[in-house]
């Protein structure tokens, strides 16, 4: 078994999806052997987003902290804060705005494809 | 995309391994169209645990809130805490065993094999 903090990780700034004040840390990966899915944990600064966009790898999600709005494919936004457990299918439009005071952070997993 | 509170999703007594003191809430499964992985909440209470087990089915771990002993195959104890991130590989031996005076809560998605 392998143990770390995920402040030991990396933080890396998200640049895709036209993201804005955005960190991401890889927490478990093919690197540790796990070659099926990957555990991300997103952070988002106030005045922070992730554009919409789509990919074919599914999200599993789960609010660690703060809250935030998901944007849906017709620009709907949707509230979500600690605690929120979040499915997004593949191919399904999606992005994320802080427009609180505090960050957002939470976990984000995807299959390896 | 589906969007639940995780106390919205129905709390189950662990049974398996000797456990006691406690529950697993399935978050995401199948039923939600995922059908790679599931992501499930565990509760450990003060006093808790889930004795020492093994399955083929590989673990990411993030703990919540609050900490707790992971217990190896060699029976040592190694504590967990708020924040910890946790690869356990396939068929590795591994425990839990709350000894804090509060509850410890963790994610742990595992593979559909």
């Amino acid at each position: 078994m392998n143990i770390k903090h995920y402040t030991d990780i990396p933080e890396e700034a998200v640049t895709k999806a036209n993201s804005i004040k955005t960190t991401i840390r890889w927490l478990i990966t093919k690197e540790d052997g796990s070659t099926r899915y990957a555990t991300r944990r997103f952070e988002i600064q106030p005045g922070g987003e992730i554009g919409i966009h789509y990919h074919s790898e599914e999200h599993h999600i789960y609010i660690l902290e703060g809250k935030c709005h998901l944007i849906d494919g017709n620009g709907k936004k949707i509230l979500i804060r600690k605690g929120d457990v979040i499915y997004i299918p593949s191919n399904e439009k999606h992005g994320y705005i802080n427009e609180s005071s505090e960050r957002v952070a939470f976990l984000c997993i995807i299959p390896y494809l």
